[in-house]
């Protein structure tokens, strides 16, 4: 992997560089040899090259179909990316997977990477360093067992609306559409909302703890995120927090993210039915209702294609120009935006007795919480960590990047920072947010308009699944199951008349 | 669903037509209107449409091979199969499925079919009946909940060998083979081994009530059944009791499993290269080297293909005749067969009251344990039993289904039978046995062996699949992870030399 190629995405700092715009990432695709053809229709047009437009390109080309691949970015993997640096990936993006997410088990199955999980060494998984909370400016120190036991303790009394844990509210958690009653009442309340509603049960302790906790999860302001994201989490990590930390927080790829997206990409390419053209936003959708023409934003090219399957986040969709125009609920959704603004960070610091730091710094903190995820070929320690969405306390790295190092230092008076990797989702134009999470009312509002086909127009997303909306797994089953709806669609037309 | 074809599989018994061999079903197969192309040869020859066979064939037909199907049995779905009788299913093999089971939530989710799952109504799902516990001969009465305590405390002392439930011997359930030190230790003990270790731990009650459970298990002679198995499952249901009720004993298709095999079945066909042979047990095999050619027991029939992916059940292997011979751990495995010949029955039973009744009757019972599953479209109360594999209490209903009906009177006094519908599988011969479970030291020996490919043929099944073995999740996880083996090897060796 001694040379993998640069993507424009990401930065890079260290000492000796200064910051750096760009990334090595195996998730790079190099402009296509074969040159576009231009006048050629294809049965479908798939905008956007994170997990849902690449299982949506796979499942279509292996069944048959002609599929045009248009992407803003350099790259393929969306919000789920990774950078290789000498041969260490550092996740940007989407990045823990398990064996109770089926979409991406199944993916890892078939590309025979299951033996390829690696356990992210979060805090708890080696003896050594404690766990630091910072307490209105005072540090306290927690064996990482003190610190499980205060965020459980924490979460439950969060979760627990009904007596059972949400179980009521959400009794199956890959069909919320089963209980709307449930999720309204709990959509209708921000995070900030439920906290008021909960806060006179928990220590300062406690709060502070998950406090830094919970910016893992929603990266939003605290009036900004729904309280019912969190039962839905909740309800799918099996309504305990054992396995909200073994599902949500353990398990990453041994090469990143980008290793597995590129599988799905390359089968794609494999069945000689894929072009492609990356670096290449695309300015509007025309729907012809006998084709789509889509326009790309610079430049006159212009693609054309029997449907079209648009895939790019809520947050970006009200970019594109769609005629007709787009009913009135998705758009106001995509202007409306879900709320995670959260930027991920990577250090390397060279602190071996790091390893399995866990810190938060909460609220005060730039940096809300980081904790030890693995050892680097330097043999430094690799500490991940999630920038805060508090007001005034949002961090934007590249514009200054000392303050980003001096959140790091902040975790621990003798951090040695080496290295910095981060994706600032925040400031991204082709996902202005990182994964989802509604604001209060979105869901019971908008989700279902999400999900509808406009005209010759179908939409995929990990924003707007159902099972694991938000995650790598929502991507991919959505992705599949659009392909599935489309592929099945344009059969129905080749029929010959006398099979119909 | 008026007119539901009849399989020749499965008993029938009411009292108005007596024992009646062949249910309806779903998944019945009329003979191919088009004739077979004797002189074709084919990419891929499938043998067994179980979930591992149909799984297959679909991906390869829909990655573009054609595809001939070759099966036994008049129908589709193997082991996992139901009979639809007045519009109401009654499952005669695999029925419970979780989205925890990624394979299998996946072609729910494909075929839209994630809103027909329906609890299935076992104990403790509504008031009313109590559970009844045959204790040498008398009759113990238990709350649900009671029953629940018991059965989970006695569990917990069988399954703790390592202090923490299990998880030291397989950390990962979906690769047990990261702990084959682990999985050796607890495939030499068989369940009767176990049970020694651990009987002074129990209560009687404790003792009668998990015995009666365990039937559900492993459905074989406590001597001759791997307790290792049973740390497996346990695994695979995230290490506690709760969970491996919710997991393996809820959840059901409303219109029965053979209403998903179809879909599977119907999906190949749809894509024009699926051709199939039904009621066409194979005699043999034979790999010349460049192709395959399958030869049918009846008849002179015989079938071409450049690839054969052989999914009959571990038991039934080593009666096709296989040239190059199969490898001994192969055939060896096949000879000795896994230990599950568990009769699957059910009963409609007119006592509406019955609706949430639970009931053991271990060791003594013919059947060892019952309970409600459902309301028949008469109003009756379904119960699903599980019949005894211990010495002297085998039961096979269909030599005098009388003992059948009184192996259900002896749940309850009052029990009124009225319908008896079932599946021995012990007597199937194209089974062998029901669902999977090894024999002490099986796993450790042959399981690595069975997955290997011999020549030009593959090996799926769910009997030695990764994941959820045993399962209906393991049969679509080996039939989707070799039909992609198979079509890569295929689409390599088509490529234009200038490729390669």
């Amino acid at each position: 992997m001694a040379n993998v190629p640069k993507s424009r995405d990401g930065y890079q700092w260290t000492p000796a560089t200064g910051l750096v715009q760009g990334v090595p990432t195996l998730g790079l695709v190099q402009p296509s040899k074969k040159g576009l053809k231009n006048s050629k229709r294809y049965d479908v047009v798939v905008v956007g090259a994170g997990y849902a437009g690449l299982t949506t390109c796979r499942d279509l080309t292996v069944a048959g179909n002609s599929v045009l691949l248009i992407e803003a970015r350099d790259r393929i993997g969306g919000r789920s990316w990774s950078s290789n640096i000498d041969g260490y990936p550092y996740e940007l993006g989407g990045t823990w997977v398990h064996w109770h997410q089926p979409f991406v088990w199944r993916e890892l199955r078939r590309y025979g990477m299951i033996d390829q999980l690696e356990v992210s060494p979060r805090p708890g998984m080696e003896g050594g360093s404690r766990v630091t909370v910072n307490l209105d400016g005072k540090v306290v120190s927690l064996s990482h067992d003190e610190e499980s036991e205060i965020v459980e303790s924490a979460f439950k009394k969060f979760i627990n609306v009904d007596g059972v844990l949400g179980r009521s509210v959400i009794p199956y958690p890959h069909d919320i559409e089963l209980n709307m009653a449930g999720v309204k009442k709990y959509d209708q309340l921000s995070m900030a909302d439920r906290m008021a509603q909960v806060e006179s049960q928990l220590t300062p302790l406690e709060k502070n703890t998950f406090g830094g906790f919970l910016a893992i999860t929603h990266g939003a302001k605290w009036e900004e995120a729904s309280f019912f994201e969190l039962l839905r989490w909740w309800a799918l990590m099996n309504y305990n927090y054992t396995d909200f930390m073994a599902i949500g927080l353990t398990y990453k790829l041994r090469d990143g993210q980008s290793a597995l997206a590129r599988r799905i990409f390359d089968e794609a390419i494999d069945t000689g039915r894929l072009d492609y053209s990356f670096s290449t936003p695309v300015k509007s959708v025309h729907d012809n209702g006998s084709h789509i023409v889509i326009t790309a934003r610079n430049g006159d090219a212009t693609f054309e294609a029997r449907r079209a399957v648009c895939t790019v986040p809520l947050n970006v969709l009200h970019t594109i120009a769609f005629t007709p125009a787009l009913p009135s609920l998705k758009r106001e959704a995509s202007m409306m935006g879900h709320a995670n603004q959260v930027v991920k960070c990577h250090a390397e610091v060279a602190n071996p007795e790091m390893r399995s730091l866990g810190a938060t710094n909460f609220p005060r903190g730039k940096l809300t919480y980081t904790f030890g995820d693995g050892t680097t070929p330097a043999g430094h320690t690799h500490l991940v960590a999630f920038g805060s969405s508090l007001p005034g306390a949002h961090l934007d790295p590249e514009k200054d990047i000392s303050v980003t190092k001096q959140a790091f230092e902040a975790f621990h008076p003798d951090m040695k920072v080496q290295r910095l990797v981060f994706h600032n989702w925040h400031q991204d134009e082709f996902a202005r947010g990182a994964w989802e999470w509604l604001r209060p009312g979105m869901t019971t509002k908008y989700l279902e308009a999400l999900r509808k086909r406009h005209g010759n127009v179908f939409f995929a997303s990990s924003d707007s699944s159902f099972g694991w909306r938000g995650f790598i797994d929502g991507a991919i089953d959505d992705g599949g199951r659009v392909a599935k709806m489309v592929h099945d669609e344009l059969k129905m037309r080749d029929l010959p008349r006398s099979r119909l």
